[in-house]
């Protein structure tokens, strides 16, 4: 591919900072800049030579961007703007909301099928969990599928535990169950809640005067976040929680154990360790970027998930040459 | 898919009883026969409901089989009836001779580009492991992917130890260092040979009045196969041989440590515990029939690697389901 392909990023948080970094590390695309709904000349772009524009700057940039990878959330951005911008644009994007999937294909489906291509739900969880949870069933249908979380930084949860009335910072880790990975692991097949697999971690900086006692048992009794799990409540001060805290790790596994035959035990087990969780998820929109750009080209438009595409067509390599090495 | 996808088993090893066993756990494939070059009325299959025909009986079922999974080996056997079978049949193999694969490749899709589908390659290595290897890659292009196998009996220096004279029995187990893997999932990015990354560990049985110093020296000091490796010699009874050395486990890592930006470390890991290798590459290969039953009722002729099919076409749900159930 002599040709590079040209990437705008539309949004510009980690995620968006993330898949700048990403492409400064694939010579085959380009990025033509960083397109954002916020003032452009408050955003400081973490490379230099990148240049930010407002939203409006695409129009007219319809043939002069292959693929615009979309850096916003699944809550309240991408199901209004992913749409409009898939009519114009061949997109890329990270939807998360699990419900929501089959709703936001079928709107980025059609807003993408004149002659665009829209590959939705990106990234780790949806994204390489999805594929993996896909290849282990259908290899060995015979079997459970276990997903661990965690070690990771959890953003929902984190939030809630700085709700309470008395913390000034706060964050939550998911941690998996080491045992319960453990039986999993061991070919056993047990019953696993999600509770059961895992538990939670708080570090937290309380406000002068705050009754820590009271915040301990608000956290972990809190209902649905943690009243079910096994939480511990770590109380910090704001100089540790500032140098130890203020990255965003995750992780995870997914473990298919089944049997090929009766007593047979076959155990297929995916991981990651990210010591960034956005950045990693802005590496798996990146690769998905370049397939976004093969499939326009072969015309094979409209809307995709990551389970709808052939490997290869994440690589800078060619079909001879990828077989050639790695089969 | 109401109907059901027809297979043909073309040879009856440890191969092709895996294939006939996991046929039995995917009701939307049937099994038409086990096809051989062998005296039909040698063979004595798994399943009663198995039938056994002599290769000939191919002959004129072209349009009764939607796939033949073939199961003979990668040196003597898909090499000569892999073409012959793929100008007539779709397929699926498990051709595993790394330095050959782009000119069977160029064989197969000769063969098979009438009207036929050939899928090349499929397993877990070559196969799955070649798959993450890919996926490793083009998400965290800055990185090392390391293979580790094992633990894992291999035939090829199980056979070498059985040549040694005065060895009644033997097997030899290849095992990847505890060390090696800590140091590469720590995101180190070591630079390791094969050699550092496994140990070597036989179990032998000798024959009567056989020198064991002399033996072990022998097995130890062979050139290629032991004389670089940490190996092992186990002296054992042909009782404990029999009873804890029959069956065929195998496995292994890919492991992808890179980074995402300079100094953060992302690490993707794939793992296989499998308590039998040839149930196992059986079971990747029915679900990869599977795929080539609908590349072939698309119109999508010729030969394909693993590389080249969207995870999607493995699975007997519909993509719509997949999407609704996995992202």
């Amino acid at each position: 591919m002599t040709q590079r392909i040209r990437v705008g990023i539309v949004g510009y948080g980690n995620l968006g900072r993330g898949v700048e970094a990403s492409l400064a590390l694939n010579p085959d695309l380009e990025l033509v800049g960083v397109f954002t709904r916020r003032d452009p000349a408050t955003l400081t772009p973490a490379r230099p030579e990148t240049r930010v524009f407002g939203i409006d700057a695409l129009d007219g940039l319809e043939d002069q961007i292959d693929v615009l990878i979309l850096c916003g959330g699944s809550k309240d951005d991408l199901p209004i703007h992913g749409p409009e911008l898939a009519a114009r644009f061949s997109t890329v994007d990270s939807f998360d909301t699990h419900a929501r999937v089959p709703e936001y294909f079928e709107a980025m489906n059609a807003a993408a099928s004149g002659e665009r291509v829209a590959i939705i739900s990106v990234g780790w969880d949806p994204g390489l969990f999805s594929i993996n949870r896909l290849y282990g069933e259908a290899i060995l249908p015979e079997g459970d599928t276990h997903t661990f979380w965690g070690r990771g930084l959890s953003q929902g949860h984190s939030d809630a535990i700085r709700r309470v009335p008395g913390v000034a910072a706060g964050v939550q880790y998911t941690i998996p169950s080491e045992d319960a990975i453990a039986r999993v692991r061991s070919g056993e097949r047990p019953a696993l809640s999600t509770r059961d697999k895992h538990a939670r971690e708080c570090f937290i900086v309380l406000e002068e005067g705050a009754n820590e006692d009271e915040i301990r048992e608000t956290i972990v009794s809190m209902p649905h976040y943690f009243d079910e799990y096994n939480t511990t409540v770590n109380v910090i001060t704001a100089e540790e929680f500032a140098r130890e805290h203020s990255a965003m790790p995750h992780g995870g596994f997914v473990i298919r154990s089944g049997e090929s035959s009766p007593g047979t035990a076959q155990v297929i087990e995916y991981q990651l360790t990210l010591a960034s969780n956005p950045e990693f998820t802005a590496s798996v929109l990146v690769a998905y970027a370049r397939a976004a750009a093969r499939l326009g080209a072969r015309g094979q438009f409209g809307a995709h998930s990551v389970l709808d595409i052939a490997p290869a067509l994440l690589s800078p390599e060619t079909p001879e040459a990828l077989r050639a090495r790695l089969l």
